[in-house]
């Protein structure tokens, strides 16, 4: 095999047979090959696309750079759920554990941060001892004898995966379909839970902004769990403005023990309850749509999704004091109110933007050995809809410094615009797929 | 300026500012960024193509980013030829004697043999002693003195290009028409002659293969001339098979001194005229094609080029008696001969292959940092349209051990194709392009 003569076939459009495939994922793995031939054939793939075929060998391939877990061990029907990524997106942290508290264990693998966009693992290490690096037994054993576990992806799972993202990140190649398949699936596969919910985020605060890209990709992303043998289905939801009201890490988990108290926010709300309905749906443990909501209403109302929360913190060595006191999570020094210039009401809050000055302030990594601060951050205290008068506070800003603080309150300013009359606010959830990815064999996924 | 952004930018099928331009070469040079980055920017530029003004500020960054010479104390006007590279192209160890001793001077910048083709620095270090690596002052002393001097590209000249080109080698990025235009460009405009003709060629030997694309090369190379003040014009040639009977380094030059002693072979003096003509008319040594060749036939037939070429293996330090007697040259241990399979007319001698074959044997690098082997290589005895035996000798090959010679006489054997009838021959010379690139702004060069 010679990498060169991979890059110049898909350089040219042609197909990768599987051996091709298998060749450069391991060969990149074990530093056969350059980041320089990687990056050069990353970039044809998202210019020239990929057929089923490829995009079913590569997600296999690099789920094999790994070990597959079996978790027999835990004796029931899993769930898992993965969010394409967005702003303020802290679903996660409350729907695992309102599924789990509903009986359906959930053996989660969560990633970080990139770009604009926030991470599961980094939230949840705002809160102090937490740990993610949980061994494959550890990992199975929590999530059998509690219902729930939240692991990081390691060396172990996928770590071609982790080599490839952290590549795609610095050559602008992320926001490609059949890349963007491979790399969810290939650690899902990994872990292999029964059943699994795609949060497919489109908009201007999403990496993908067109519909159709994400009709194709959540069609390509049930075409490998049904390859695979595993039950999937899809929940395209909008990415315009952030969700919830918080962004950042130490905040996001705040905002999600609320919510897990029952206090809202209704956007983070409707999200959560459309994801976690299809979680319990694809497990068996409801009939339909809305016996599983009044499943996961009565988890919320009763505290067992908190409960469920809780002893996942504690079994992962986090401080579970912050469930009751989420004071106790770090705090920035600098707090700045951003408030508003005119009357009228929100029009948009535009969320790449709010994700960026998230990252600016530290809440995310501009290079990727930068460490994170999970302190800081943004609070969107008003949303697109909301009524506003001149001098009323809009947003507040969370910074390690008054520099870096003042800016981020200039720059939110910018990302809000007011209008005179209400604009619309379109439902959250766009769609429900199930099934799809049936394009002819010669289609091109890009 | 955000790497991030040009890569994005180029991938979107965008066209760079000339600061995003300058940012990128710069920035390449003093290694502020990653050759990861410029990999993908590189395969973006070839599959989403420059306009005419990213392919002028391109090819002004590499120039800048080096020396550019002044041969103002050459005294009168100068001229130089590139070829786009070939198998067997030994052109302009021809050439450049030829045109010097018919009283133009020519200060020649050569490169190294890249992928399957040969370059003039590794054939002229054949010879024992000589050294490419002149200082620019040494340089144009050399010219003003003699006529003729050849150097390789150094730190000083266009370093740009000499990282570009060598990122483009292993990432399928060499065959893109504004990258292979802005290549030869910069450094040309680096060393600043007044005229300069190309030898495109076009073909299975040749890094284009098709007459579209050597004829917007052409139309290109002689837009950034204009557009710099420098006298251009394109001669477009065949490379289907080997030029000549020699394919190496040593052997090259040993025919290479054949032909300027009047020996032929007369493919090498069809496209060493088309030239040396075109170069003589350039620096205006000439009024016309005929009286340009009858100078250039008299300087073969008085033994001057012969002479020039002595004198600069003399000044540039190697052991001038090789040109009385090549067989001072380095011999390989090995000669094995290839015998026809049939009887018939030679149809085919595929030139990639060959190319590949003495690359394999050594003649060239594999990787970047191989040595090359100055002694072996492949003589081509039976050219397309001669008539063979069964039993006759069609080829040589000359190699360092016996293993890899034996491989290669198998391999040449498939390389030749044997035609029961005798094939058309065309011309060489294909075309003479003067001017072109007018091409609409808005045009993209792919």
């Amino acid at each position: 095999m010679d990498i060169g003569e991979i890059i110049a076939a898909k350089r040219d459009g042609r197909r990768l047979s599987r051996e091709q495939i298998e060749y450069f994922v391991g060969a990149y793995v074990r530093g056969a090959i350059a980041d320089y031939h990687l990056a050069a054939l990353l970039m044809a793939v998202y210019l020239n696309g990929m057929t089923w075929d490829e995009v079913y060998h590569l997600t296999m391939a690099m789920r094999d750079s790994g070990t597959v877990l079996d978790l027999g061990p835990v004796g029931s029907a899993t769930v898992d759920k993965h969010s394409t990524g967005g702003v303020g997106d802290k679903v996660s942290l409350v729907v695992a554990p309102l599924v789990a508290a509903a009986g359906v264990p959930v053996p989660m693998v969560s990633g970080r941060g990139l770009g604009h966009t926030g991470g599961t693992l980094d939230k949840l290490e705002s809160i102090p001892g937490l740990r993610t690096d949980l061994s494959p037994d550890a990992f199975i054993g929590q999530v059998r004898e509690s219902g729930l576990a939240i692991m990081g992806q390691s060396e172990r799972i996928a770590p071609a995966d982790g080599k490839l993202y952290a590549l795609r990140d610095v050559t602008g190649t992320v926001g490609s379909v059949p890349l963007i398949a491979s790399s969810i699936m290939c650690k899902k596969l990994a872990v292999d839970p029964d059943g699994l919910v795609f949060d497919i985020k489109v908009g201007q605060g999403a990496v993908l902004t067109t519909e159709q890209d994400i009709r194709r990709l959540a069609g390509l992303l049930n075409r490998i769990g049904r390859a695979a043998g595993m039950k999937t289905v899809a929940v395209l939801t909008r990415m315009d403005q952030p969700l919830g009201r918080a962004v950042g890490n130490a905040v996001e988990v705040a905002e999600a023990i609320g919510c897990l108290s029952g206090e809202g926010p209704k956007d983070l709300l409707e999200v959560t309850l459309a994801l976690g309905a299809q979680m319990l749906l694809l497990a068996g443990a409801a009939d339909d749509e809305t016996e599983a909501r009044d499943k996961l209403q009565d988890m919320l109302r009763s505290g067992a999704g908190l409960r469920s929360f809780r002893e996942m913190v504690r079994r992962q060595g986090g401080r579970e004091e912050v469930v009751d006191d989420p004071g106790q999570l770090p705090e920035a020094p600098w707090r700045l109110k951003v408030s508003s210039p005119g009357t009228g009401y929100i029009g948009s809050v535009n969320a790449l933007e709010v994700g960026r000055i998230s990252v600016r302030l530290g809440a995310g990594r501009q290079q990727l050995d930068d460490r994170v601060d999970h302190s800081v951050g943004v609070l969107v205290h008003k949303k697109v809809g909301d009524a506003v008068s001149k001098g009323e506070i809009m947003a507040e800003v969370l910074a390690g410094d008054e520099k870096r603080g003042l800016q981020a309150a200039k720059d939110i300013s910018r990302a809000v615009v007011i209008s005179e009359q209400p604009p619309d606010v379109p439902s959250l959830v766009m769609d429900i797929v199930e099934g799809g990815g049936d394009e002819p064999e010669e289609t091109i996924y890009r």
